[in-house]
């Protein structure tokens, strides 16, 4: 059986990659194309209780570095009991955030550094890496993600724009250094105009 | 105020580093030192929520790469909120256990590799290193830990002798790479005479 494919969707707040999830794993299920969507953080039970620990308690709770190994782990135990499992029943995996947003939020952004929160999160990930990483960009997403969320955006979602902005240009610095594997796509107009050039970003690997 | 000095008991089971540390603990309390005693894995609040989700579930709960970054987090907690703060007030710290421990466990005998478990370990750590080190070795540790324990030796204790002698291997090359930090110590004979040739150990430091 055909080893299934791993693809990512990755991006600042209120970009459309949960919209997108959805409506990119049907176009491809359209192909005839087993496709399993999971997110992150979480989408395995390790995972989810690690995900449990960390939204308990206050900002002081842990310190970055910690919160990073968490993450890791939990990053961990997805790919172990969730992600590697179906790609290798030869399904397409699609998930709502992986590595690339603890290397922007955490490394980037939160100032462990990029290359660091990749060493830790490599132990685990091993050779499991994403076929193709799709990175959604959209100037208004902070904007759309409040409007969504009013006030119950949660810690991330609330921090100011500067932050924001230094997410994206995280995000942007990944894809220039793996041109390859991630791929920019303009998430403004309708969810279909979105879902075509996704769509598209994936053709070589249908 | 001077900093204080942290110093690690290593070693595999039953070679009496829990009798030491506090027998070592007096030691340096009759010296006019303040001295705060630990144990891995846990020692603080964030810690002990780590390893009871370690101790949640079966054996195939969590693999060893994700078992590895959580006793690592475990570990940044336990710096964070304990060693350091006593260390920057003057104390010194002894744990039962730390990196060495992952090292020789994970590490070494579990196969994942010393130098990669080092890695996701140095991550958390930063420059907190202990300032010495005392392993304790002794040829008879598997019998007394199970004469100590009988049927409710927990599931790293209860494995064969030829995990044990992986176990006191590694952490024997650990210290010939590192011998400024580690000292061996013979820990045969009474606890006392134990507790002389571990002071002598930390002599240059006092
Ligand atoms: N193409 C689109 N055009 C208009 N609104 C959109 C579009 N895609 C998503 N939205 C809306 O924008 C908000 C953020 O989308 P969402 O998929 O939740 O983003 P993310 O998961 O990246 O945070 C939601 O309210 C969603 O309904
Ligand atoms: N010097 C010693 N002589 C004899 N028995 C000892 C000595 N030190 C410790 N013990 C006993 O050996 C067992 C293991 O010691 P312990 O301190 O619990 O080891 P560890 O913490 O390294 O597993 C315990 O039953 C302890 O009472
Ligand atoms: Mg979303
Ligand atoms: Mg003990």
């Amino acid at each position: 059986m055909a080893k299934g494919r791993f693809i990512t969707l990755e991006g600042g707040e209120g970009v459309g990659k949960t919209t997108q999830l959805h409506a990119l794993a049907d176009a491809l299920r359209g192909r005839g194309l087993e496709v399993v969507t999971t997110r992150e953080p979480g989408g395995s039970e390790g995972a989810e209780a690690i995900r449990r620990l960390l939204l308990e308690g206050g900002e002081e709770r842990w310190s970055a570095p910690a919160e990073a190994l968490l993450f890791a782990a939990a990053r961990t135990d997805h790919l172990d009991k969730l992600i590697r499992p179906a790609l290798l029943a030869g399904k397409w995996v699609i998930s709502d955030r992986f590595l690339d947003s603890s290397l922007a939020y955490q490394g980037g952004a939160g100032g462990l550094g990029i290359a660091e929160v990749r060493a830790i999160n490599a132990f685990g990930i091993g050779d499991t890496f994403p076929d193709r990483t799709l990175l959604l960009l959209h100037p208004e997403g902070a904007e759309r993600a409040l409007a969504r969320d009013g006030d119950q955006s949660d810690r991330i979602g609330g921090r100011p724009g500067s932050y924001h902005l230094a997410v994206e240009a995280s995000f942007r610095a990944i894809a220039e250094a793996e041109p390859r594997r991630v791929h920019l796509v303009d998430a403004a107009g309708s969810p279909q105009e979105v879902t075509a050039r996704l769509l598209a970003a994936l053709e070589d690997l249908l």
